[in-house]
């Protein structure tokens, strides 16, 4: 067994640093598109969200959001998010009445997606967004002026993330009491 | 390398047989709720999704579907699914006009889930239907005269399942050749 556990270890500790799932940079500081984000794990999807003015769409846009397996791991225990927490925002266009349906939405083709990263060492913020144009593998971050910083840390319910809309992690901020006050 | 070789491949298999990740039933047939299903891979979501008639809702349901990550990755490179793949159906309320939210659609709370397992040697037609109650740890199959028996038959892209609203995996369909002639 003296042989075997070492190797347990070694295993375990490659699997919670698997590089597909850790942000990767390029030497300008770009962010490596994260391929296999559809396999990181799920929070929630909304439809046709919106937060300005703006009428209702019969093919609203859907948007999933995913996290990195490990940071999820660590929000269960901790109630927030470790340092190299990845997200994606993945935005797709919806369809209806196609096949058997016959009213409500269902989701269709890619648009686009973003990705928001905690590097605390790289982000005098702690945080970076980067959006990923369709086909795009590295992205540059967007300037801190941009709206999502400003948005994101006023009213993201947990260190600038939008737990309030991820109904699995939201009961697990509320009896951790990492919810941020007011902050929805 | 000569002992490590073994108990990678050990690892491996015992990883692709993860007990909470294949279907569990009772003596008396009963399959055991599947407690991780949120950390499988997510196909895709619909909101206010009908099959007959009835107007929309301003705050209408969201379905989720989740597979078991084995069956995910098997299908990743067949286009069909492997005996043992576990789908989870779940359903969650939805709201609007909550937080920073102006319009559209955000998940909220659980509201029941579905499984649908496929088991060649236990179903004489291969898949199985379980519903859910809210806190229920096992489930009775339903009776395959049950209308979602025909219509996965029936109307089931590939396999049973409505791959057909799943676009990542409509893709993959496509590319192998296993969607169903007209079943869209």
């Amino acid at each position: 067994m003296n042989r075997v556990l070492p190797l347990f270890a070694f295993l375990i500790a490659a699997s919670a640093q698997d590089p597909s799932s850790t942000p990767q940079f390029t030497a300008k500081g770009e962010l490596v598109r994260p391929q296999n984000y559809r396999e990181w794990v799920y929070l929630s999807s909304g439809v046709g969200m919106t937060y300005g003015t703006g009428g209702p769409s019969r093919t609203p846009v859907f948007d999933n959001v995913f996290v990195t397996p490990a940071a999820y791991r660590s929000f269960l225990q901790t109630g927030t998010w470790p340092d190299k927490t990845m997200f994606v925002l993945e935005i797709r266009s919806s369809a209806t009445e196609g096949s058997i349906n016959k009213g409500g939405n269902y989701q269709t083709g890619f648009q686009r997606m973003e990705a928001e990263v905690k590097d605390e060492s790289r982000f005098p913020g702690k945080w970076g967004f980067f959006p990923f144009e369709s086909g795009a593998n590295t992205s540059k971050q967007l300037p801190v002026s941009a709206s999502c910083y400003s948005c994101h840390a006023e009213h993201g319910a947990v260190d600038n993330t939008f737990v309030q809309f991820y109904p699995t992690l939201l009961d697990i901020a509320k009896r951790k009491g990492t919810l941020k006050i007011g902050a929805q």
